[in-house]
């Protein structure tokens, strides 16, 4: 992809590992940016995360084709050395170093700045610079429970599940912000001629994801919104038993078990409700509002005798049956599916979601493309990079540019 | 925040609802671009999502900020040109219409570009415009079965939740994709001074966020990779089986109850896990690899007794007691919180995450930003706008437009 693309020419020097930093780089090199991927000498820290072959893991592999890797110790005065050479030949810079790491490094936004006055520099940290919790670590997990998401899935008895969603949901949206931060913080660049700092942080992040949730209304909540009453483990009981309550009345947004699988259900309007009550056999009042709570212990007995109905006619005819009389009047619904299997889905196929690159001893690999499409898909991806594999290729470019050489500007690109 | 920010001076028409479009487009509006959102007679639909009062939900408050709105009639052929009109002087276009629909309202992708050559025509959909699911509409809980998410999240006997995390993550995702996709097609036209086209779908998003587990490598599985046998019914059995022996030893990233609340560790390295063992008095010979399988009946023993122990352990001191203890040896650890209680967090307020405005009949609304920083934190925010608040004055600033205008050009901004 290097060398076309939207965002060809823009070269960026990413200090990243994990996730967030490493997401956010990807998908600025899957639209053409130059990314260098400046890793310590044993390698970034996913390299090794249940490896297949020395160096190199499914992980490492999702998220960091599209980079060169140059090795370098930032240990030594050599290393960081070079270090300032690259971000002074870059236009952006990116790492997830905990506050304090880059004084320490010499690469921190003051001296930077100075250095590169049009460079973008970009960090992504578990905290952010400021309050009782910056010098934390934080990673996926730890802020899910920090921000509220592992309390807002409980148990059905309301105690906390032991893990969350099997996916870093806070790592990539984190990346995601940050990548759109740097762009528009390029775009003011290219206006302006100056750098800018972007930040994003993985608390942020979860919040960002609630935010619905996170909104509080002066004539509602007062003029100070207090925190509610009970402890933690109270109101998780709270809310599990409510939401138990809801989901032993809900009729129209979920899954139900089938002769042989899964299929569920997103009706959000009352055309789709009404197919649905015929489809299934079903006779709701409610179904205008169907989350309107119910009045009376009977109404309450019938709305969940509805419930029981419908799951026990479910069971009566295979998902294939369903999703075929569900799509034939337009109610959203969908089988449960393996997501290993959508590497093979007809769907997926259609949409070129996926990307395949040659790696010289594991021969082809198929990964997740870009997660958006801009005129088609770019073509041409270049592998995830060996440890070092470009080091010299890197230092012979930085040996080449002349004395006063900082970053491109704008006008390099048109 | 209109009339600065770095995205100043572009101009977004946007006709999307729920909350992928509506959120990307508020992510540029937070960045000073002028959003202007275009409504049915009725209003968005989530303009009556819970409302709070008629046309006003906290859904709404909270993915529409930084926007006008104009309400349009795209049934009516008057309304349809204003549209025209309004498309003609952008430099960005949003929608969420399934396949088809934008054809009937004449402002498909091919009649808007003869319309506008420099227009970022932007779309987001559930399935895409091609393959068998594209006519079908499909909402965040239908994605999350069709893509593997809601089978990854089994209940412990390995069947498919009802529902899953209640949040849209794959909502989000798709928005922030098609934000990052609009501004690298920006950066472009800048460059080539032509438009592009750029989509996302629900579909996509869902499998970017499982991407680390989407990865096919010719050499360990094969030129041609089989889909897994089995239904996913038993496969999900399976799956769940071999979490819950995972889960019954996984002692170093999960979430323990104490005596008062839960707290979650996230120790991802030796040294870490080291901290860990000392602070709950722990001796665990496996410490350095805690993944590796127990060889025997014994070992596998043993191994349950450790976790039985760390969380008996864990019910003798409070939360508090507990993030203490680790903070100070530096434990990636923080107590289970409820995400409404981040509103009143000084770590968040530290951040600057929330923003606030004031709506006219509501008082003070305070809700989470932008999600990323760029330079500190944009100012002035516009609150919400009441439907159709803004149609007479886009009316008119159409109206004072010269006969021939089309979009901005990057040059307008310098």
């Amino acid at each position: 992809m290097n060398g076309s693309g939207p965002l060809a020419g823009i070269r960026v020097v990413d200090f990243s590992g994990y996730i967030a930093g490493p997401f956010c780089t990807q998908m600025l090199g899957d639209m053409g940016a130059d990314v260098i991927k400046v890793e310590p000498p044993a390698g970034e820290q996913w390299r090794g995360q249940d490896p297949f072959a020395p160096g190199f893991s499914k992980s490492f592999v999702a998220l960091n084709r599209n980079k060169r890797s140059i090795v370098l110790d930032l240990k030594s005065e050599n290393g960081r050395g070079v270090a300032r050479a690259l971000i002074a030949s870059a236009d952006v810079m990116v790492h997830n170093y905990r506050p304090g790491v880059p004084e320490r490094l010499g690469i921190d936004y003051s001296a930077m700045r100075e250095l590169n006055p049009k460079l973008i520099y970009a960090s992504n940290s578990a905290y952010g610079q400021k309050g009782p919790r910056a010098h934390q670590a934080g990673y996926d997990l730890v802020i899910q429970a920090v921000s509220g998401l592992i309390a807002s899935n409980p148990t059905p008895d309301g105690r906390a599940p032991r893990r969350y969603a099997g996916i870093a949901l806070i790592d990539f949206t984190a990346g995601q912000m940050l990548a759109f931060g740097v762009l528009s913080a390029f775009i003011q660049r290219l206006r302006t001629g100056i750098g800018q700092k972007v930040e994003s942080t993985l608390i942020e992040a979860a919040l960002s994801l609630q935010r619905q949730k996170l909104v509080s209304v002066e004539a509602l909540d007062g003029q100070c919104p207090q925190p509610a009453k009970g402890t933690v483990r109270e109101r998780m009981r709270t809310a599990a038993s409510h939401a138990n309550d809801l989901v032993e009345r809900e009729l129209y947004y979920r899954t139900y078990e089938t002769s042989d699988g899964y299929v569920t259900i997103g009706c959000l309007n009352v055309p789709q409700r009404k197919h649905f009550m015929s489809i299934v056999g079903l006779d709701d009042p409610w179904f205008e509002n169907p989350d309107a709570l119910p009045q009376t212990d009977d109404e309450d007995r019938r709305r969940r005798a509805l419930t029981s109905y419908a799951e026990s006619e479910f069971t009566k005819k295979s998902t294939t049956d369903w999703v075929k009389a569900f799509e034939d009047c337009g109610v959203p619904c969908a089988p449960v599916q393996m997501s290993a299997d959508l590497m093979f889905d007809e769907q997926v196929e259609a949409g070129g979601y996926f990307v395949g690159f040659t790696m010289p001893e594991f021969g082809r690999v198929r990964t997740m493309g870009s997660g958006v499409s801009i005129n088609g898909r770019p073509e041409g991806h270049r592998p995830p990079p060996e440890l070092g594999q470009h080091t010299q290729e890197i230092l012979d470019e930085l040996a080449a540019l002349p004395a006063a050489a900082t970053s491109a500007d704008g006008d390099r690109r048109t």
